[in-house]
């Protein structure tokens, strides 16, 4: 077993801001009268479902790929993934003249291995009933030698994800409360490093699906805790567990974790379409949806919310709206 | 009959700017690189579903509240309207101190009835097949005579919805040609208002559902044509006809008119919601759609569209995507 490396820090993710200006968006921060009078507070949504490729997963996609060597980076990478990370690479890799592996399963949505195609990444489906997934990596890794780039548990990928929450305190102030949805943890460590360094006073609480509440577990144990395959339509974060990095990240830098249910995922889903006009995933919404439930106290508070992204199948999503 | 008031001029348009500072949103411009490369063109989208009550009827509506005098703003105003005029009216009569009273057929949606009834006004529901509209009406006017504000055919109602396309130059710069979508011709009218002053090298086109291309036909006759109740899923653009104000400005600053399938409006709806993340009404992508079809050719131009309202049941829109 190889060492897990050094925990990344802030000045990493001040780093990954650098690499990432003119390549990632400086997304929009968005408010709402009708959502500042509902929560009697001050909200403040970092819109990254208006990231390129439609999630925050592009910033660390990006910066892993940008600190690869000219001859790695020329000979391509691999992802495993068929969600956000799936499309983040895809892109990344076009725009940085590499090219991308993704191993997907063949059960995943078309529409999700399309929208990676139409990327220019090369899609490799696997069975996960019946093929090994790290059989058909060491293939292809004997063969072309690619870099493999995880979701969430890489420095880089971690210090990219940490970028996000960086620019909306640097965009609104000091805020009081901060709300990152959590799945492997890559967007709440990298946005808990850029909280702890630029609104020391700021509490950072993740929030994770109900039925997938393996971080919630593992922060209140202190031990890792696995959920598999949770039910929830919060696709993004239905990672079994934190990771090597990540968990100690959240350990050190997380105030507290939380969790949403699927009902109240629609609900603030419903919100933000409905009343704010963006289209926002499931995943996307985790923060927003334990504020508006009531499950993290709000009240009085300048609160900074990350809406993590926006990739959602759209009559998939008009049911849930029409069901609830 | 009275005589029609004098038409309103880019002088107008610029006073109600003034006016509607800090009340109206300064809504934002969004483009799209691959928008932009599908359509070898430099597409700038005016983001009117992003205007408060979600559509750019407040700007008409507030403008025309702001002009009334303190006694009858005082005593209230009066729409007839089951859609993104009454949510406008409704809003704009409560930040300003008035009340609103909307006439609305009982057979409108529910939704609406309550984002109406939401803002503050109060609804007063008819039977359009038993009941007369103008005798529900002339009975609030004679009781509380309220100052009645009409959907479009208005001078402050047009002069309003101009600012938008107003800002819109104003922030981009000069277009080489400006997509509108075209109900009874308020926006357009307003619209064309503001590119012949800022742009006069812009052309001006309005797109109307290929359902209901009353403007269309009364443009190419110069008379004015009306189509009753047509069938299309761009519910803010089945009014009959274009108006007595509005139909001379069209014929007087708009270049061409143009129409959008139901099918066509799906498809634009499909790339706003998918790729944009934004959540526009099928009037709202008229202008899109026929850039996307090429029903207007845009090739090598500089296009401004105005994405006019965001104001759609959600279930409904997922079944647009489920079935189109």
């Amino acid at each position: 077993m190889s060492e897990a490396p050094a925990l990344p820090t802030f000045a990493d993710v001040e780093a990954a801001a650098t690499r990432l200006k003119g390549l990632a968006h400086h997304t929009p921060v968005a408010s709402s009268r009708t959502l500042d009078e509902r929560l009697g507070a001050r909200v403040f949504l970092k819109c990254e479902n208006l990231q390129r490729a439609g999630a925050f997963k592009f910033r660390g996609a990006a910066n892993a790929l940008l600190q690869l060597d000219p001859a790695t980076r020329e000979r391509g990478v691999l992802a495993f993934s068929s969600g956000n990370h799936a499309q983040a690479i895809a892109l990344a890799a076009r725009l940085l003249g590499s090219k991308a592996t993704v191993v997907m399963p063949t059960d995943a949505p078309a529409a999700k291995r399309r929208a990676t195609e139409g990327y220019g990444a090369r899609v490799v489906p696997y069975d996960p009933a019946t093929e090994n997934r790290e059989e058909i990596a060491r293939a292809i890794a004997e063969r072309e030698r690619p870099a493999l780039i995880p979701p969430y548990d890489h420095p880089h990928v971690i210090a990219g994800a940490g970028t996000a929450a960086c620019e909306l305190i640097d965009e609104v102030g000091a805020l009081d409360l901060l709300l990152v949805p959590c799945g492997g943890g890559g967007l709440l460590s990298g946005s808990s490093l850029s909280a702890r360094a630029l609104a020391p006073a700021c509490r950072v609480v993740g929030v994770e699906p109900e039925a997938g509440d393996d971080a919630n577990r593992s922060f209140r144990s202190k031990t890792l805790h696995t959920v598999h395959n949770p039910r929830t339509i919060a696709d993004g974060a239905r990672t079994p567990s934190l990771g090597k990095l990540t968990f100690p990240l959240v350990m050190a830098n997380v105030d507290d974790m939380a969790t949403a249910s699927d009902a109240q995922l629609v609900e603030a889903m419903r919100f933000v379409w409905e009343r704010m006009k963006l289209v926002v995933e499931p995943t996307g919404v985790l923060g927003l949806a334990a504020a508006l439930a009531g499950t993290v106290p709000v009240r009085g508070l300048r609160v900074g919310v990350i809406l993590s992204g926006g990739n959602v199948d759209l009559a998939d999503a008009g049911r849930l709206f029409a069901t609830a």
